[in-house]
């Protein structure tokens, strides 16, 4: 089974060619000048003149039908990697959550029943480690050798998924020891909850409390000391959704010193602020997420980090409640409301408006959407490039199309969108998953379970 | 014509793939996986199983046939461009030197003919202006219309190169209403020249006073001067020959707030020192260039730079000049020595080493010596990437081979190596350039005349 | 009663004055030139000619009479303010500790039994807050009210006088509405217990683990968390004890910023190092205090903070055990060993030394000594100069003098010197307190019960 | 003759207290308790109830009688240092210019001839050096010997006062070898030369483009460019006129790491900025000095380096031209209006303000304004303090009495105000220089003629 990409502008992380596409079977069989391959020879031939044949997003940050604050996120892998799919993401590396009292690798096995099966794209998963003890470090172990071999922590959420600095640095040794990255949520969450404790007992429980609870500051220090407690120990360390000026700051500084630091940012925080938290009624906690929207100043900042690579990815921290009866919870308490917001449907699109807008390069937003994850993550070649022997994870992507952004049309399984009416230039087109045209034309065409798991070797940044 | 390339490793800036080659005339025809074709349907194969296959080097700074001190480099076009293809560099960037009283024009003339028919590789020319006035000015547009459009100026050498700081303002604004990159040597001559006559009037008139006598704080100072002017006129800025930690975090600072400030250094700075200008007797004249080698911590973070690509490029500076009859001008006082050392054959090599003690990965090596200099200099996708379109020009390199570099052994026209007797592990193995092998296993194949005049672009990391 | 000093050199924290001073009673009448008043007037005169006459010191951090660890401070406070009087320091500002479950303001009625009619020279109290509740939080003002505006907080030893980000959060919101200071242990204990774990569990259980499990970067780290929530809470902060270069820059980047944040450090950090900790045998018990000595390039470092005023107060952290049956305790086990270190008698004497070797100027010798505490902690003008109205706390003290500090001499109750054979010139040859003297030519004239409590203002930096 | 200030608040850099202040002839006697000195021994008694009592102001950057720019500067030493007696100002340091070709022999002898006799407060002289050669070297020792160790360069005003980086660097190691400060004005002249050009090239020639010629990032630059020389030279370095943001973050970095680096901002770039230039038709012309005033925003950063002693001293750079005829030669060139303010007499009641406002306390007022500015350039305790021994140069201030600053009221021989209409509170009652009443209840009691030449030492804040 040969396909043919012809007549489209290639891009990679350094630039662009017009080049067509060879894909046999699962992968990338060639790239080549036009007219080297003969059209007739194809089983298959998509004609992409005045498009962009790009590699399939990588979106190295979901949640997937995973349990929160007494609640499950809304898509299942199923939904969300169909979402992926139409979106132009062809991997996502979903979060594996241990529960304090299991094992990581009974929450491994067990995020494996959920996803073996069920994805329209393939997937890998990083592992939360929320209870840290001498059992856990050796599973994690287990864990690198069965391809997950970075493991999230989190400095907020005490008394949930919280980790002292004490449980942290014995995780980070043992990173360091078996060359695991070390994600980090970096709020100062103990800080927080004082904060947020405070503003119930004044009366303050709207949405927008969220935010106004979690100032910046907290997330800037916390990003120094995890990033501290890095130094000390030696592990690489990956800050995961950076939405502050703050906390940027930070890691440009440690990268500045050659530490291995690595952030990644989301949309909602380069496009949404905490204007959009303060919406009249409960329309704020579309909104909610941790770390929450931030003043618009920051949106300025986290651009220009994207182009300096001070931040080198853009994923989404996909994690999606439904307003009605998900959010809901914390109509009388802001603390309540599950944090999370959708998105793994709309990165490469909103990030393309980047492009658009001049923001970035078209080669920066595929590097930050794709190349970068992939090697960040131990799945490069295999994803990230369009090269012989990769895996046809193929974006036809159509730079000029227009469209709208809506709950009603989307399809992730949420019942609104965070970005409603937000008008795009550039759209999906077609979309191939190991070689197998998943979407097309406004039509999928893939198959739930067509996905498989993609086991991971060390971040391809450590020397 | 067609050539394949079989069994290698292909590399590019971001990794690795097993694939082959397939050259067609002068371009790049595919990239494939191993078996997509017929070695049998190609005229000529070459085996690369356990090689590498990688982008031809572009050196974005040599020096061939220019006058300077009283004396002229000791390479020409041919014998420059010769040594450089034995050392898997198929692209050299020349500077044309304007000289005081001269046009741009004129000037760019005269590097034509120099060059024209002479190379064995291909270039391109940046334009040395040393004589801001209305005319140049003008001239800046022309010369980019023509290819040429970064624009070498010189905080160093009053009386001589030197441009003031209003002379280098002018320049800049109209850099930034062309597009033009201003490249820059850093160092403040001013206060060097004073340091220097208080060293003669003192009687230190060995060559190690030419180190002595110019403090990294004045590359340091200088790099910050260059880049405030930059910032006050919007002027993209290049810092050449980079060789202090002081110009380091100067460019690291102005990076880390998105200016467009870039930075190469050399590998003289990587891998020699003050200590070697301190050689006895009049050996440092070897090492005498500007800036001149630095303590050797100053490595440590040079390495880093490159690392955190606060220094995006290795260039060599070539600029040769024979111990006899030339070096030895300035046997009576350091200050009458060329400026300058041979370096164009070796770069590749010298990069080699450091994937092999670990200071950067093998896609870094790639990155710094072909593809950012191509993305800097506006010749991408052209040179500078192993994609279909692009130029023939590869390298296939032994990473196990060893050598020993020396004078006795190398292609450059000059009668010493700054590396006698260093052993590295690498070598060039087979080179094309446009297609054509112009070297393969101990033999050059080249012709002096096969190197063709490469038109350039802006910068292609310019917004 | 009246006495008259005449003929010395009269020290301020900008300079010098040949000056007589006449005391009246408890305080200092005038300031004159010699000759304006006539000896023959006086009841006492004092001949200081060849000497300095400087303000009594202000030691802003001592323990005296302290449980800790199982065991007591060895110095009551009659022993400890008497060995304060022979260093020539007159004035101390101890620390109330608040024991978990207990209330501040018992605490302070306890520690003024201790203190009340046991003092040689006065003294004043900082609250340590170990339990933080609603409770401890309305206390605060009071003892604000009561003259005790300073309250101690630490982010190391968990399990004892820990607080937590939160419980640090509630406190400094306290402190900004009342205008208190925050004073605060800034090490991160809880990763350094989980350092210290590591080192038992593999067999490493000399006194020297002390200071290898509490890297630098753990006190960067904490420096630099305290910073931040002051920031975010408005609370003026006093880091104690400061002890690592890292610490400093986090303190000097935020001073820039003209937050108000202050720092002290004591004379073992600048004459001690981690080398004394390497003792053979139980020897480097004596120095295991809290943070620990520190590699001997970090004194550098501190003394031109000293300079800089990024650190602003010497304080000595007075907090004696002795060897036999005190330090003993951790013989087996390093944690086990009481934190902390005599030092009351010898910091004028050591800080002294940095004005022969030039570290410091004499005018800064007095401000770092006495003044500046005197301000920090609101005794200004009562303590911290010679001026009409001033508390007659005056030293007079020999330049050139020369004297052995050790165990066998000094008059702290603790069986050793961490400073044994230290030579150092200079010697406090007369104190008065509150007009008295109280020391004169080697011999001890003052009174247990003399000293008074001092209530005291809120910093006067703060504007 | 015996004068008794009674019942005062008695200001020092460190805080108050009420006290009585004895002088003797020209010298303070004695600083008393209320009650010691019985007023009916003194021949004269200031009544000081309510009244703060403090060293008369010493400015450290004034120019009377110079030459500038084909007029002269309006005020002579008579005129302008009965102005200082007026506003509280006891001491002035005038600026001794040497003109290209003559000798700082010469010229220090010339301003003698001007200022002897001719002064109404005492004074002492700076000098400008703006001809480095051999001889103007050897001078410099003498002019130190002869109570003139500081020397100000130019970095601006190219063709005039203007000295290059070897120059300056000369100058800097002379003043390494004989202990002298070297003052700079930091502003890069020939950049800016260009960006004027350019303006009167395009038809813009009002005042208002004096200020956007000179942007504040040249200021920035040329003040971390004398940084950087004076760290290769190791001379210490004092900034005048200090007016923009990125001036003084050089100036702190450099503080940070220790190095011999202060700075003074003035009132104008305090209180007035652009807008003022903006002015319509000719009335821009009074705001014309060098450095130009700033954006607003920079206001806020100057009063926190204020604060944080980044910048340590106000001086007035006080520099009249009249608007009429002076002014007014740059009526059709902007290049043209000689460059200066008056400010002489305004400057102890503007910062005063900063009392009033909460910018600074009253401590540091007086150090700022008094006390640093003695020790900066080898007053100290002669000036700058009120102690026995010093100069009776005393100021009785009435903090609450309200003015209104205007041409019509004050005593410079200058026919505008750069502060018309300013309201402030506070208000200089009496002025006493060395002993002498010359100013008191709004009467101008003094004698020009009374000021005596003032030897200085150098700088009081080197080890």
């Amino acid at each position: 089974m040969r396909t043919l990409i012809t007549g489209g502008t290639v891009l990679s992380s350094t630039g662009a060619s017009a080049a067509d596409v060879l894909v046999d079977g699962e992968r990338i069989a060639a790239v080549a000048a036009p007219g080297v391959f003969d059209p007739d020879a194809a089983d298959t031939v998509l004609a992409a003149a005045g498009k962009y044949v790009l590699p399939g997003g990588v979106d190295a940050h979901t949640h997937m039908e995973m349990p929160f604050g007494g609640t499950v996120v809304s898509d299942t892998f199923a939904t969300g990697t169909t979402a992926a799919a139409w979106g132009g993401t062809t991997t996502i590396i979903d979060f594996a959550k241990q529960e304090k009292g299991t094992s990581l690798l009974a929450t491994l096995d067990e995020w494996h029943r959920k996803a073996d099966g069920n994805c329209a794209v393939d997937y890998a998963f990083h592992m939360i480690v929320s209870d840290v003890n001498d059992t856990t470090l050796k599973e994690m172990s287990t864990c690198a050798g069965a391809g997950v071999n970075s493991f999230k922590m989190f400095m907020a959420y005490p008394g949930a998924l919280y980790s002292t600095d004490g449980e942290i640095l014995r995780a980070m040794d043992k990173a360091t020891e078996i060359g695991a990255t070390i994600m980090m949520h970096a709020e100062n969450g103990i800080a927080i909850d004082e904060l947020a404790a405070r503003a119930i007992a004044e009366g303050r429980r709207e949405p927008a409390q969220h935010g106004l609870t979690r100032p910046p500051e907290l997330e800037g220090e916390a990003t120094h000391r995890a990033i501290m407690l890095a130094k000390v120990t030696g592990a690489p360390l990956y800050i995961v959704h950076l939405s502050a000026a703050q906390a940027l700051a930070a890691v440009a500084e440690a990268r500045d010193t050659g530490q291995n630091v690595f952030a990644e940012t989301c949309p909602q925080y380069l496009y949404l602020s905490l204007d959009d938290m303060m919406a009249p009624g409960f329309e704020g906690a579309k909104y909610v997420a941790s770390p929450p929207l931030r003043d618009r100043s920051h949106q300025t900042d986290l651009w220009r980090g994207l182009r300096t690579n001070d931040l080198s990815v853009v994923s989404t921290d996909h994690c999606p409640f439904c307003l009605k009866d998900q959010k809901e919870l914390g109509r009388d308490d802001f603390r309540d409301i599950p944090n999370g917001m959708p998105g793994v449907e709309h990165r490469m699109d909103l990030l393309h408006q980047g492009v658009v807008s001049g923001e970035i390069s078209l080669a920066r937003w595929v590097e930050i959407t794709s190349t970068t994850p992939a090697l960040m993550f131990g799945l490069y070649p295999r994803k990230g490039v369009i090269a012989p022997g990769s895996d046809a994870d193929i974006v036809i992507y159509d730079p000029t199309a227009r469209q709208t952004l809506s709950a009603a049309t989307h399809h992730m399984n949420v019942d609104y969108s965070a970005y409603e009416g937000f008008e795009v230039t550039g759209r999906v087109e077609t979309v191939l998953s190991r070689g197998r045209v998943v979407l097309s034309g406004g039509t999928f065409s893939g198959r739930v379970g067509h996905g498989t798991f993609l086991s991971r070797d060390r971040c391809q940044y450590l020397r």
